[in-house]
């Protein structure tokens, strides 16, 4: 189901600056029993995302009517750009935002990935320092998919990204935290990648459960020694990381209890 | 007109991933009396762009049998896009590129553009250096649009850009040289900026017609002390800079000469 300015469509304007600059934001998010889970933060970084980049945002109650017409049990998509283009750069005065809701089957991601952990690669391709755009989901993201085709063996669940500098920012679809010494560690995004917000969610409840959390540069090799690693995002939940760049990890402690904390929450 | 994969009709798919990631690549070329210019280096660029993101290129004389529907005095926008998205960024093995093939009316821009030079406004905005990306003109253009954004006065014909070091790298739509002691100066392009065909042509013919040319860092001040500063696209051929960041240029001798030879060959 694709609904597009809220009409069953599946096709946009040859001429939307979101095709012709990946001039736009999104969000994805998961739709559980027919409610859009975590809506409030979703459609709070939607505003704040569409705000840094001068887009204007549709309001909550037209989101809301295009999601309740998606299937209860989905991911949903809100895409929104600047609309249609004159040619060239500049942005038409009067030119409306387009909106585009679309849902797609709920992913079934083997069982292991929370109980075991996931095998995670380390991506070659270095995230470039832009702090105009940094940690706003945009529809720029040949980095991400540039990244994706690094690997193609299937048992290999996600990649991460270094900056120039070589310090971790997150994964390709997902953002990364480790665990050492009693604190949380997540990197810092302003300068690349996504404030994702699932991060938002664990960093906030992390912090109100009593644990130490610190967001600042993380280098690789802190990340190597971490006792744990963590991804996360609004459709996988949280993801313990079992192998990364030639070491195993086998404890998961801290994992599961973020994870329960996480799924004990719908705010 | 607008030619999607060779079909006349002005939409594309929601779920194509130009739209959804930015992930292709177009070119802007300007259509005189039927004849596509410099045709031969445009495609060579395109097929260029498509293999630095793994993307197909059409074949030239598909490309071409588009062309020569769109009218015979226009501005063509060819994009070339990965085609369909399964949900994530990896890429489908068997998809299909979706390629747009567009005009739109030639621009009127004022004589005096030519004969006196244009006002010229210095961005804000640094562009991120991204080795991956440089040179390639691909669809993640949120940059140029917040370079943009800058200005809204209809005196000032383009904004320049420098990167996070402050050396000029380009203008938000054209490339820049610049003229001194001799010599002809463009920047380096290989961490970030886009690399026109006629910058290309430019460098090429310069170089032919005895001129010294040199492409390497061009620092801000470097640029301020030029004899002459030009811009240049395929569109607007060559235009001298009259004013920028303070300073006012009225010796126009190189740019004359440079886009004297730029008209006089039709390669």
């Amino acid at each position: 189901m694709t609904l597009i300015d809220g009409i069953p469509a599946d096709v946009v304007s040859a001429n939307d600056r979101g095709l012709l600059y990946g001039d736009g934001v999104f969000r994805t998010l998961k739709r559980a029993e027919g409610v859009s889970l975590y809506w409030a933060r979703q459609y709070r970084k939607l505003v704040a995302d569409c705000a840094a980049l001068h887009l204007s945002c549709p309001a909550a109650a037209v989101l809301e009517a295009d999601l309740e017409r998606l299937p209860r049990d989905c991911v949903a998509k809100i895409i929104v750009t600047r609309g249609l283009a004159a040619r060239g750069y500049a942005v038409l005065p009067d030119a409306l935002p387009t909106r585009i809701v679309t849902s797609s089957p709920l992913p079934l991601y083997p069982r292991s990935h929370y109980t075991m952990g996931v095998k995670v690669h380390l991506c070659g391709l270095r995230l470039a320092s832009q702090p105009r755009l940094a940690g706003i989901k945009h529809l720029n993201r040949l980095e991400n998919v540039l990244a994706r085709m690094e690997w193609d063996d299937p048992a290999i669940a996600e990649g991460l990204l270094l900056d120039a500098a070589g310090d971790v920012i997150e994964g390709t679809m997902s953002n990364v935290f480790c665990y050492r010494a009693g604190v949380l560690h997540t990197p810092d995004l302003s300068c690349c990648g996504v404030a994702g917000v699932q991060r938002e969610r664990m960093l906030e409840f992390a912090a109100e459960s009593g644990m130490a959390v610190r967001v600042g540069k993380l280098p690789l090799d802190r990340l190597m020694e971490a006792e744990e690693i963590m991804l996360c995002n609004s459709v996988i939940g949280v993801w313990p990381v079992r192998e990364f760049n030639g070491r195993v990890w086998d404890k998961g402690g801290v994992a599961v209890r973020l994870r329960q904390l996480m799924e004990d929450r719908d705010d």
